[in-house]
């Protein structure tokens, strides 16, 4: 899947997401808040200029948005989680907002009540899927926009180096089984791994590193 | 309804969550977490050892979580938002989690791959809950465990004070219509109120104060 198809799934499918910030006091708050719109590069939300949420947005421009899209139990579902940098854009697209998503005019019906509105836009960041469905999981990354950090953020997991001896003993642990023991080095599916760390913490030979 | 009766819905209702941490550079970082278990004053959550999460719980022992009801549409929705202190109760209640969640099992399937996992309990902190449904929507504010600064943050919010006229340009603003215009100076329904603001920001005497 491209960038825009995360983006229109978090927008279309799951909707409903949580987003966090950090309070004044460096620790993290979290609240539900809806995907108003979503481009090829970035989504959109909106927020009141009196809420705690607003302040927290402009103080660290950042934001962290997770959500799965419903279904019956835990594993039918896929879940997203983004990162990133976001900018208040205004009014701009706030008639757009109300457009496509009329059931905002019950929570702020009149144009006067709209006064506090403002729309914020995530524009740059790094994102994960994980579709709890397959088995293994299935996790996928992805970048919205450009940033050479958030590109080095892909790299994030567990790899096996040179010192593997192919023992097996990280298969035995793996919830996953994840660890493909055709060559030794043996090497991990990035894309099924869990991140438990069960693989480090049972190799004798240090041969798991933590990136 | 008392906090048992949240703490329910967050783990028969909600059950998958966000769960809202921070990271070593002060950004907010967020994941989608079952709740396990709750009792009358506490839920539980587990996590494995070699997860960035896990190591963001043991630093700052604090975490918000939020998670709403499934529905059609936003506006059919309970949210719950909770935000408080955690600590670390390592495998005590590990097998009960199983027991309870047996899902679980298909992530991780054996004793050994079960070696990485720890149960944590948020045991302090306060919570809001949101109905949607309603209209005007219903805010209720709760505390789970006791803390002077927690029942504090019970207050928050917009007041109105001595200096109303009693001119009513609030209540036009007011989105949710929340304004008791009985008697001056007016009173703002506290569990409706969205926090968006707007009665602060048009009020021409200085009547309304944020807490």
């Amino acid at each position: 899947m491209e960038v825009k198809d995360y983006l229109r799934i978090l927008r279309d499918e799951i909707h409903s997401t949580v987003f966090a910030t950090v309070d004044d006091q460096g620790l993290p708050v979290a609240r539900v808040i809806d995907i108003m719109l979503a481009d090829e590069y970035s989504i959109y939300f909106i927020t009141a200029k009196g809420k705690e949420f607003y302040q927290q947005l402009m103080n660290k421009q950042y934001v962290a948005i997770s959500g799965m899209t419903s279904g019956d139990g835990s594993l039918s579902k896929k879940a997203i989680s983004i990162r990133g940098n976001v900018e208040n854009i205004g009014e701009q697209l706030l008639d757009k907002v109300f457009e496509q998503n009329p059931y905002m005019l019950e929570i702020y019906p009149s144009k006067e009540s709209q006064r506090a509105l403002e729309v914020f836009r995530l524009y740059q960041g790094n994102g994960e899927y994980f579709d709890l469905s397959t088995k293994p999981i299935t996790r996928h990354s992805f970048i919205i926009g450009h940033s050479d950090n958030i590109e080095k953020s892909l790299e994030y997991g567990y790899y096996i180096n040179e010192k593997c001896v192919g023992c097996g003993k990280c298969y035995t642990t793996c919830p996953q089984q994840c660890i493909d023991m055709t060559n030794v080095p043996f090497t991990i599916h990035q894309e099924n791994c869990l991140h438990c760390g069960n693989c480090m913490s049972v190799c004798k030979y240090k041969a798991v590193e933590k990136r």
